[in-house]
């Protein structure tokens, strides 16, 4: 069986160790939450600070081009490319994943005149599933969304196919998809394909433009690090771009916002995907997770979350047997994102008292416990601290208090 | 002629002279751009570094409830409502101006089935244009932008028309709309009204239930001084809340975002107009300013810009008479917003001289030069020295160098 010292070793053996000090994590907590929302960077407070005195306080109206503000949507969205293996051109911050997807699915179609299915997977993360929804009451029957089981996608794939539209790792069991593969079946049906990273950006590498994926969305307030509600991030591969058109057709997307022409034309490239005056203060804080991201090795990343979830996983299953956990996540760690899942029946109540006691993870419906390995921050030992307050809960039936199943609305 | 004295006689009267110290601003500048970026409120610094070490930094994901981010699109927008004279639940901060327009212009098309123009005025600001084409592209023949000249809108209202879609205050001359005439008329012809804001909300008092207006966009950076890129705010009469649709049908627009369902349910009242997670930091800024202005007397801040207003324009003309500028704004303050414009043909670089000496308003193109007065924070004493400015630059054709005639991309 695992032991404590085990844990203690690997960290001690961990090259991923050091990183943890450059962010600011409150004593007494496991914050095994940050597929949720990431924890705060060291150097964002000052960041922001001099943001807000200097840049705006003092500078004013003129930072926007004195200190690159104009330009912030699409110089970070370089620096996210990097992060994703795309082209310096091909990614830009703007809005939230749903509005971008708006955008971008409302381009797949047309792109991909005379075909109308956009498909995806039911168990898909469901704002995805709610932007098709609401594009296609607006645009009736030139619209139908198709839902199939995730392992039954490919097969799928026919000739009215649109676009394909799946979350590269599931937000629930964390499984992870084959990127390349689906693309390049969606494309032999004639499709576009579109990734939702939100579970995969900046925890794991990827290569966008080597898989040929055609257009993605994914999230800032996660594994970048980028403050609660952190704008999004969107990829339209070079070739589309020209081409593509999107109906969320704001001034910052105009080919020359300050000639306040009244007859749009988009921009060139990837910037005629942006819409309206961006929040530069949400940004910022963006960029200091993404700067601090373009540092470290993705790979080790990688590794470093698999290792975390196989033990976390051993550790469940070695302490807390017999109390009724379920594990919902794969158990092999190349199909398996950095985040485990167990079903339990009273899963609720159980995280409730989870997170009463320091160990944060998620409850996702129906019965779902969430817990998420961000290695920038997580210890091996963590992991440790976390199960034993697991065990303790579950043998002590702790969360079986009335105010731990009270339901409220939890991210 | 106007004196420096008695613009100081001006300032020692003013009963909201106290405001100003409220406001961080710069040595040696005359700010006269509040009306495209706000200045900086004192307390915001401190709330959002407390934003960021403490609800985020050390509370993390519980935030979420815990410190009330969940409700702040609904909170925030009960506060703006007392501002415009809404009700508590018919105002929701969110995204982008733009991104709002798409909603509500598709909103409004839902609720007048069978009509299809929506019909606004040529020198409407252009975001607002733009987003109507942008529908337009994806919905085909099922809706077309009409637009005409200011003066010809109400007769301009037809059975054709779904929408009348206006800015109350125009962004380059300053002329005011008159909302509840136009709004009456919309409604006289079966149409619904909805108003632009960005230059109105928070520097007059507003009315929109008792106009009743039906929908409504506002401007976040602009009198509210929320930051750049503020989040926008969005308004739905009470009236039309249950029946309305709108296509950007994100998770924060369901009925029980957290139950994770993959049918779109819209969430009762207003918080349908939501979509993704909300950017927090740059509402907790945004909020700042909102309740800065919920301390003040509207009609009071009225009063002193149309005053501001006036003497700027007597300044001009008592004391740059015959060098070319022409005013561009209704001379009558009641007919005219919060700022004032000059047409010049050499505009451009004049107001670059102008800024390269701490004067700083803004260019429209092709020909304003334009200046802001946010009465919380300017004085009449700045005013006259502003046009002191102004009067050496004109005399001195300071203006009349390369580098003030090198166009960039300014805000």
């Amino acid at each position: 069986m695992l032991s404590r010292a085990d844990l203690e070793a690997l960290d001690r053996a961990d090259p991923l160790a050091g990183w943890r000090a450059r962010f600011a994590l409150p004593d007494g907590i496991v914050y095994l939450d940050g597929n949720s929302l990431g924890a705060l960077p060291e150097a964002t407070a000052a960041t922001i600070e001099d943001l807000v005195r200097r840049q705006w306080g003092r500078d004013l109206i003129t930072s926007w081009t004195r200190h690159g503000w104009v330009d912030l949507p699409r110089t970070l969205g370089a620096k996210i490319a990097r992060l994703i293996g795309a082209g310096p051109g091909e990614v830009l911050v703007a809005d939230s994943i749903s509005v971008n997807l708006v955008k971008l699915v409302a381009a797949a179609l047309h792109l991909r005149p005379g075909r109308t299915v956009v498909l995806s997977e039911r168990s898909n993360f469901p704002t995805d599933l709610y932007v098709v929804q609401g594009l296609r009451d607006l645009l009736g029957d030139r619209l139908e969304l198709r839902l199939v089981d995730s392992d039954r996608v490919a097969s799928a794939l026919d000739e009215r196919t649109a676009l394909l539209m799946l979350s590269h790792v599931d937000y629930r069991s964390g499984r992870v998809h084959d990127m390349a593969a689906l693309t390049e079946a969606a494309h032999e049906a004639g499709a576009l394909a579109l990734w939702d990273l939100a579970h995969s950006a900046g925890v794991m590498p990827l290569a966008l433009a080597r898989d040929r994926v055609d257009l993605a969305v994914g999230c800032g307030y996660k594994y970048l690090n980028g403050g609660p509600g952190a704008p999004a991030f969107l990829f339209v591969a070079e070739r589309w771009q020209e081409s593509a058109r999107q109906p969320v057709s704001g001034w910052f997307g105009h080919r020359d916002p300050f000639a306040f022409e009244p007859l749009y034309r988009p921009a060139a490239g990837i910037d005629r995907f942006q819409a309206g005056t961006p929040p530069i203060l949400s940004l910022k804080a963006l960029e200091v997770g993404v700067d601090l991201l373009g540092e470290v090795d993705l790979a080790a990343v990688r590794a470093k979350a698999r290792q975390l979830g196989d033990r976390f996983i051993r550790l469940v299953e070695e302490r807390c047997a017999d109390h009724g956990l379920t594990l919902a996540s794969p158990r092999d760690g190349s199909e398996r994102g950095a985040q485990v899942v167990f079903r339990h029946a009273e899963g609720y109540p159980i995280m409730q008292a989870l997170i009463a006691r320091g160990v944060i993870g998620d409850f996702r419906a129906p019965d779902l416990i969430r817990f998420g390995f961000a290695p920038l921050y997580l210890r091996f030992v963590d992991l440790w601290d976390a199960v034993e307050i697991l065990r303790v809960v579950l043998a002590e039936r702790a969360w079986d208090r009335p105010e731990f199943k009270q339901r409220a609305s939890v991210t």
